[in-house]
């Protein structure tokens, strides 16, 4: 059986407040279109890609801003790109704002779906790692509400899809190696995760000039220390006055960049992935069973800020 | 209180098999002497720095090889590079084979310490992430005993020194985050690694021409996801017919590398490392406290290898 899934990244430009849901679906469609018939299986798209990055914005009334989440999907905005994907036969991971009403109140969550070639949601995951603030902080340039605007997902899964075996993230969960190494534990071969990643980032301006080389970054070393593929798709250029990073692209599980896109526009960067390359690192230099040491990680779950313990100097220094 | 630290990484040229200790010694009193010309507080000599990589050859009988380990630190053959240490006023990072007799019987380690500008051991470092195999595997053009040869360590420490916080690790260490993050939530501001690494994997020679890339690209996530000094230092060149990367490197908390040696030999790569670059990393995007989620790490602790559960398609699907 092939293992080889063609996909698609699938960046986005900027989608400003004024441009309708329909407006923005059009784009995706086209995309999907093009991707196949570059011959892909599976197109993916940003993080929070049905509309702008709201969370820049800080709203007194949370529900003022509900009508950019999605209360079911698909819904009326977004029905034609699962019937597009079902007419074409490709796949899609897309990033959204999600609203759920239920009998314990309201949730809000910013997530991502996975959905077959037949149109059929997969799996969904919810943002694990929100960055930014819970509080109003007027005095940045723009501002970074996720903490007010969404719950915390709890877990990241994985789904046997396409031949292989899935993984989803969102945005700066690429910065945590944990999030790779949760579905890495679970056998993951190829994690899609979208972004949205301002390039100024107003508490360490100092970083401003290395956020291209750091979204790289992360995003190799979690590829190549689990033995997965990768696809970091942004949402990009001046959006909202907010400049935000491109540097799409589809990484191997040797952390090589093997696509990538070059403009901060709508664009595809394309890649004919062989889920099989993930065995010669999985079953070697990263074979977990002989080399993980779980027994000397117990802080990555036991803590979660830092700790200031005594030096154990003498304790070290009695062993000689 | 300044709290710069200026470091010497001192790679090695090969340690061929006929070499004596006192020849070794004599060159890392050499590199010591330099450094401390250059103004440097400390030196990082690489993995196993007194001897040949030894466990590339497969010993019958473990104790043949005992004469590659140090039986106590310092020794007749080390003493000199203590007492240089203290008339000179600088620091070391040292890595070795330890033999350790005790009443429960002989351990053999593979270890680091550091030691103080006053030349007093401040901590030792047993190597966790022991990589290769334990079972003679003659089919290989060189051997990667080193699950034969050394019993694991337990715990990755950090030492209050140098005006900082310190942390050790040694080689294969380096391509596990959990390295990384493990001293980072005790605070670690310089990571201190030693390297043997052959360009040759046995098992996965298709890695071969990325094995520069792939040590660069684990040292400089590391240092960028934990904002802290990773001073990474090599063995290097061929050592008893087998290549070794070079690649030694001082990476700044931006996850920059910032000095690199460029030959295969002793060669100094010298910076001026300012620990409180640490701070705007550690403050801001890994501010640990408010942005890490241990809830979703379970795994990383609860499990050793890759776990194949059921797809969890349906429990996510009935949330539409």
């Amino acid at each position: 059986m092939t293992r080889i899934v063609n996909v698609a990244a699938a960046q986005l430009g900027p989608i400003q407040n004024s441009h309708s849901k329909k407006e923005v679906v059009e784009r995706l469609v086209q995309l999907m279109i093009d991707a196949k018939k570059m011959g892909c299986d599976l197109i993916v798209y940003p993080e929070l890609a049905l509309t702008t990055f709201f969370p820049r914005w800080y709203a007194e009334n949370i529900a003022d801003f509900d009508h950019y989440y999605e209360k079911s999907m698909p819904n009326a905005d977004t029905q034609i790109l699962f019937d597009t994907a079902q007419k074409l036969g490709i796949g899609f991971y897309l990033g959204y704002a999600e609203l759920e009403q239920s009998s314990q109140g309201t949730h809000r969550y910013n997530s991502a779906i996975l959905v077959s070639q037949q149109g059929q949601i997969i799996g969904k995951y919810r943002k694990v790692h929100l960055p930014g603030h819970a509080e109003n902080e007027p005095w940045r340039r723009f501002q970074h509400l996720e903490k007010y605007y969404f719950e915390y997902g709890q877990s990241f899964d994985v789904w046997d899809a396409f031949g292989g075996r899935f993984g989803m993230a969102l945005c700066n969960d690429r910065r945590w190696s944990e999030t790779y190494r949760v579905m890495g534990i679970q056998g993951a071969e190829m994690i899609l995760l979208g972004y949205n990643t301002p390039v100024h980032n107003p508490p360490a301006p100092e970083h401003d000039d290395l956020s291209m080389f750091h979204n790289h970054l992360v995003m190799q070393a979690g590829a190549y220390q689990n033995g997965t593929w990768v696809i970091g798709v942004a949402k990009a250029g001046n959006e909202e006055n907010c400049e935000m990073i491109g540097g799409t692209c589809i990484i191997a599980p040797s952390g090589e960049i093997v696509a990538a896109c070059s403009t901060k526009g709508d664009e595809l960067a394309i890649a004919r992935c062989d889920l099989d390359l993930c065995n010669s690192y999985k079953n070697t230099t990263f074979n977990f069973e002989k080399h993980r040491r779980p027994e000397a990680y117990g802080l990555i779950t036991s803590q979660r800020g830092v700790i200031k313990p005594a030096s154990p100097v003498q304790k070290i220094e009695s062993l000689n």
